[in-house]
């Protein structure tokens, strides 16, 4: 399936210059989404996976239809103070001033298999973040997905050793 | 499956006198995440349904597995400000103040059925808020489907009319 054709480029969001590629046309047909997990799963599918973790709010559409279909738990990364429970934080900075992200301090024991799943791979800032908390409760990332990837903005390179795969590049 | 059972109550949160119901231990049980998105799909399967919508972030860790299992599209409900595209909003009142939520307004078909999927059915505030946006684009809404509801809030009075349907009540 040509997944690159569901997605809506949008010129100058959230800012000028920014070209915005927006998967909300691809997740609003039930053929193309469901198309579009089953083949994330068979990029992952060899991996050796006891949990998926994604970031709020747009890595749940992946990582949670993701986790359900191949029966793995989700893990939610959230904003500082959205998640009830004990956390772990980590902070990573923003163009102007920082934000932190939050993890249960009990959503992933030590030694578990995590793959990370979001939607866009761009500069890799928020992808950091998740595989620190991640490997501050203990857990192994044995591989990070993407539905899309920005290949100038090399994100990759902020993932060293870490297998790092997408549906679409861009 | 006792789905109860895998729901971590945190009292005093997000404020003194409530008792927070996380559905995260849930999530990060594969067996019990997908049971429950399965036991969903089975409450809602006799209604003709074209695509699910969720309101961010929660909704979308229910409405999104839900859609990819069921091959329907899935339509995320933002807050404003979050959506690349053009969108409708509608305002609605908090404790404090108030907020808006909106939806690209090409996300939803004249005519299209929709069903609402969230986590949790509280005051019903927010899922007013969501078959209004749905409403404004022309949908139908055939039904409201929640993994829990807290029936003391009486959140499905401000539904009349509205088929509405929980995994688990509290």
């Amino acid at each position: 399936m040509d997944f690159k054709s569901y997605i809506r480029v949008i010129e100058d969001f959230p800012k000028p210059g920014i070209s915005f590629k927006d998967i909300t046309t691809l997740l609003k047909d039930g053929d193309a989404y469901r198309a579009s997990i089953q083949a994330i799963e068979d990029l992952v599918k060899d991996l050796e996976i006891d949990v998926i973790a994604g970031p709020e709010a747009r890595g749940f559409v992946v990582g949670a239809p993701l986790a359900v279909q191949m029966g793995k738990g989700f893990v939610p990364i959230r904003k500082s103070g959205k998640l009830p429970g004990k956390t772990v934080e980590q902070g990573y900075d923003l163009e102007y001033g920082s934000d932190k992200l939050a993890v249960h301090d009990d959503a992933i024991q030590p030694g578990q298999k995590v793959l990370i799943a979001d939607d866009l791979l761009a500069t890799g800032g928020t992808i950091c973040t998740t595989v620190k908390l991640i490997e501050q409760l203990g857990g192994v990332v044995v591989g990070a997905v993407f539905m899309i990837e920005l290949e100038e903005l090399n994100g990759r390179d902020k993932l060293p050793g870490l297998r790092v795969q997408s549906l679409m590049t861009y």
